[in-house]
């Protein structure tokens, strides 16, 4: 008897569990049949499973897409004539070859983390493999991040080697004298590596770190509730979130994303995985195509509509998943310089929303969009908006593919009312969606020791995660997202949506933008402030656009603001969204000129 | 802080374990930096997975499918004009009412064991679901296995109550006296009462006993580990074992059948169920649909090909899941009373091989046949037969088709060959197939309180399931079985296919049947035994035959025959194999006229 396997085949620690004696207890209340025992001890006669107990880990998902889909092929763009190809077997042996290199050179051990700031590559995918598989935790960084932020996170998750592509070490070079704690440097792809001259951390090519090293590796066979990756939030409070990835949590995940019901692709399929990999795990895709021989096609730095046309024309993938903005993109490129884009027929569409003219647009292209909805937080498949059976071909359709979608059986949803209490999936309760799951987070990571974070305002007391997402579910469990939950105005127990108002407000002819924030009230707690900017030449009152609130748009008489302002323009953040925290603060400190209805 | 959910989310117990110990002590005889601590202690700076810990339970799966999936159908053919109809959303109310039942009024608790003798059907669906949700074990009973056989079946699982379908009191009803450990019975759907006059155990009305319980039930959160589900195995040889399923392994089953490239169905999906509930979960086919909203439709007792025909017409399932021999029959009946069954596009056969014929006959009829292996200790799902990418349309394309299919990422597999050697996947070299996954058996159940069987015929010292099955597998993958392993012949180190002789000589025109088996010789180990039975006015010689094996169906020549004989008939089991465990006995007690070439 050897081997990690044979202790717990039929273990009996499953049934001395609290879980169970809490269960027992109950049972002991009613009758029994003599034959049993029941209390705080394990049962000498009870029931064991006969199963192997076998954990679910990524190596295992590695070992199974470079044997069995050992020729399915990992596509980088690389803006010359001829991508670079990779089939699975080999990224197989290069993800040996890694972790090696990490372990026997670089000294990678236990949990350390070891990061990337990389593009969506052949190398990257993997790092994505090795890492956790050799025990290490693997942390992607996300380039789009404020230098100080990332220099933060870096510290922060102590990561000991940072493995960068060339192209991104204009980014990386200016934080290295505020980093604390890498020791290595490992460099992949073109790029100036002059710029890391003056670097005290150790500097290593990747294909020569690698070269020579035994092309299979005795993956260790993890506890499968051990940390794998881990990925920061970028919040727009407070320091960035550290979410940590078990292996069995992306197992599951992976598993979920290959179900037919969630993307359900094969090894005929190819997927234009946009999303970056420093982005929740790609959504998933890179460890759900190795379990299924997807074939994957990777844009590296060339995100811009035209190499994207380029290579959706030249590599035909079938499936492509990214954000509403890089399809916005996308359709202006196709339509200015038209291309062959038929093989792309399922577009996953994450991230925030995607505008019903722009899912009009694809359908004509023939581009089929799905919606998927989630977050870090969520790993991060939460919804897929694929439409039940029986509405093919009716307007109903279109209605269900609007919405964030429906929740797989691993995602368990609940809303939460302004006062705590649970409400109904009927369709027109909105509330706080909260969700429970094996790949849902349930705390944040809080440095090296650390007790990890568990805010009250994003984990309830029993444990689901609190979205900060304000909707409602129908009674066929389809996901509608209609605020965030800091953008609600809480008044007198109910909620107001601010984004409702201000899609009302700027139907009105006249309204050039408007935005709706929460002011305190003493009666009520909070009531909507109305902060409009004006066309030119504009002649409405206040009193005229309250009363096309009320009469032209249905909203609720006790829902419409008493408080308006005339603004020259709303505040936007550096991506253009409405910045509502300045309104807020110009409120607070008197500078608005409010007048009362 | 309270739920069962709040003390393990973040729990540190991950990093104790003995796996990971001894990981970190490879670790520590290399280099670390100065920060880490390595050793048999959990480090106090280890990284710990933020994810939430949720088990995978059989109750999760059933509150998902009759929400989210509500509509979707169950319908269980009556043989009279309308088939019963019941949605998920009522099968999920009175799978609550008979959990209720059997706490409340029988008692039911811990993991008792709640025994069905029951058709394909909705109460069949209840209990599949009830059951091990409350923390109880299903046990299935075949009701095709000698009477003697069920209950020594159900003695040894100690079932303390059996729900039986009226149909199958006759069967019941004799083996009362024989039950040690049955309390009650709960009788469902039409048939005589009154067989059950002198039963000891307390009789009830399946929908009396429900009727008026609550609709919900607050499912205990259990262990995934915990044992969910049993089925015996009806072994050739000794008594039948045990195979005990874990809510852990059912709902990662589930996930895989679900799976784009298993049987990856969806809501717009009706399956028809041939395969009993009684046989391995039904392939998993009931968990499987309520995590994905794909409609049953159940044939109760209607298992004859007329009546099969009639619901594929009437109901139009797009799946339907069933051994070779209930397909032949449907072929036979469809030829001799043609019926529109064009809704039928996907067929799952396993149990054994369909013959190439059949499949090409279905897929005249527009039914694509698609090859799964498994058995009861895989839960069942081990492979699938869906071709790779690229060979749609090719000859290649039908040989795939025709192998027993490729592992999904949950089942590894390895080949071992007649020394215990592993041997390479080339499509050529036979061995003895060994897998292992979280859905694969460990171990068999060995009555209360006894420890898990683990024969070494069974299973290795390292803990994979040996199968019993030789064949082949690809470089990508596929596997082809051949033989038993029983049915091969160790000679010499290496294996002769019993099997392959065997065809070689049916293929020659004079010979009716003929069986090969091992018998035992001084020099080789095994050598195979050739038995023959003659057409009337055969000419042929045990010299034609051998020449002919050598010649026409190019045997190598240390694997021809060296020992012959003739005989009347092959003789056979109760359900038409080959039963060459009587050739051998006859062998070894010097019966039969042996020639030595």
């Amino acid at each position: 008897m050897s081997g990690p396997l044979s202790g717990s085949v039929v273990s009996r620690e499953v049934i001395d569990r609290p879980v169970l004696v809490t269960y027992r207890a109950v049972c002991a209340q009613n009758q029994r049949s003599p034959y049993h025992r029941v209390g705080n001890v394990a049962r000498e006669d009870a029931v064991l499973s006969t199963m192997q107990d076998v954990p679910l880990l990524i190596s295992r998902i590695l070992t199974h897409g470079s044997a069995i889909h050992g020729t399915s092929q990992v596509t980088t763009w690389t803006g010359e004539d001829e991508p670079h190809r990779r089939s699975f077997a080999e990224i197989g042996a290069r993800a040996a070859q890694l972790a090696h290199a990490l372990r026997e050179d670089l000294g990678v051990c236990d949990d350390d983390r070891v990061a990337t700031l990389m593009w969506n590559n052949a190398e990257h995918v993997e790092a994505y493999f090795a890492i956790p598989s050799m025990g290490a935790v693997l942390h992607t960084l996300n380039l789009r991040l404020p230098p100080e932020q990332l220099a933060w996170i870096v510290n922060h998750a102590a990561d000991r080697v940072i493995i960068a592509n060339g192209s991104l070490l204009p980014l990386l070079a200016p934080l290295l004298p505020h980093l604390k704690t890498v020791e290595h440097l490992v460099v992949s792809g073109p790029g100036d590596r002059s710029l890391l001259a003056d670097a005290t951390a150790r500097v290593h090519e990747y294909d020569d770190l690698i070269a020579g090293k035994p092309t299979s590796y005795d993956w260790p066979e993890l506890d499968e509730r051990q940390a794998a990756s881990m990925c920061y939030t970028s919040g727009t409070t407070g320091d960035p979130k550290g979410v940590v990835y078990s292996h069995r949590s992306i197992y599951l995940h992976s598993m979920q994303v290959n179900m037919a019901q969630s993307m359900g692709l094969t090894d005929e399929d190819t997927s234009l995985v946009v999303v970056p990999q420093f982005h929740v795990n790609a959504w998933g895709l890179p460890h759900a195509t190795f379990m299924t021989g997807v074939n994957l096609l990777m844009p590296d730095r060339f995100l811009q509509p035209a190499p994207l046309a380029a290579m959706i024309e030249s590599e035909k993938p079938t499936h492509a998943a990214a954000v509403p903005t890089i399809w916005q993109g996308l359709l202006g490129e196709l339509t200015a310089h038209p291309r062959d884009v038929s093989s792309l027929t399922q577009v996953t569409i994450g991230g925030s929303a995607c505008p019903p003219s722009l899912m009009e647009a694809f359908d004509k292209l023939g581009m089929r969009v799905c919606h998927a909805w989630g977050m870090t937080e969520t790993s991060p498949l939460g919804t897929v908006a694929r439409p039940p059976a029986g509405v093919a071909g009716t307007e109903e359709e279109f209605a269900y593919r609007l919405t964030q979608g429906r929740f797989p059986a691993g995602v368990e949803a609940r809303l939460t009312g302004p006062g705590g209490e649970r409400l109904p999936w009927d369709g027109e309760s909105a509330g706080e969606l909260e969700v429970r799951g094996p790949w849902i987070a349930g705390a944040y990571y809080n440095g090296p020791g650390a007790d990890p974070l568990r805010p009250a305002d994003k984990f309830s007391e029993d444990g689901w995660l609190k979205t900060g997402d304000v909707g409602t579910i129908s009674a066929d469990g389809y996901l509608t997202l209609t605020d965030r939950a800091k953008d609600v105005i809480k008044s007198g127990g109910e909620w107001i949506s601010s984004v409702e108002l201000e899609n009302a407000l700027m139907s009105h002819p006249e309204v050039a933008e408007a935005a709706v924030v929460a002011v305190p009230d003493e009666k009520w707690g909070e009531r909507p402030l109305a902060t409009v900017v004006l066309k030119e030449g504009a002649t409405a009152t206040f009193e005229t656009l309250r009363a096309f609130l009320a009469d032209e748009s249905g909203i609720a008489k006790w829902q419409l603001p008493e408080r308006w302002t005339v603004i020259e323009a709303v505040p936007k953040t550096s991506v253009g969204k409405f910045d509502k925290k300045v309104l807020r603060r110009q409120y607070a400190e008197g500078e608005l000129d409010i007048t009362r209805l």
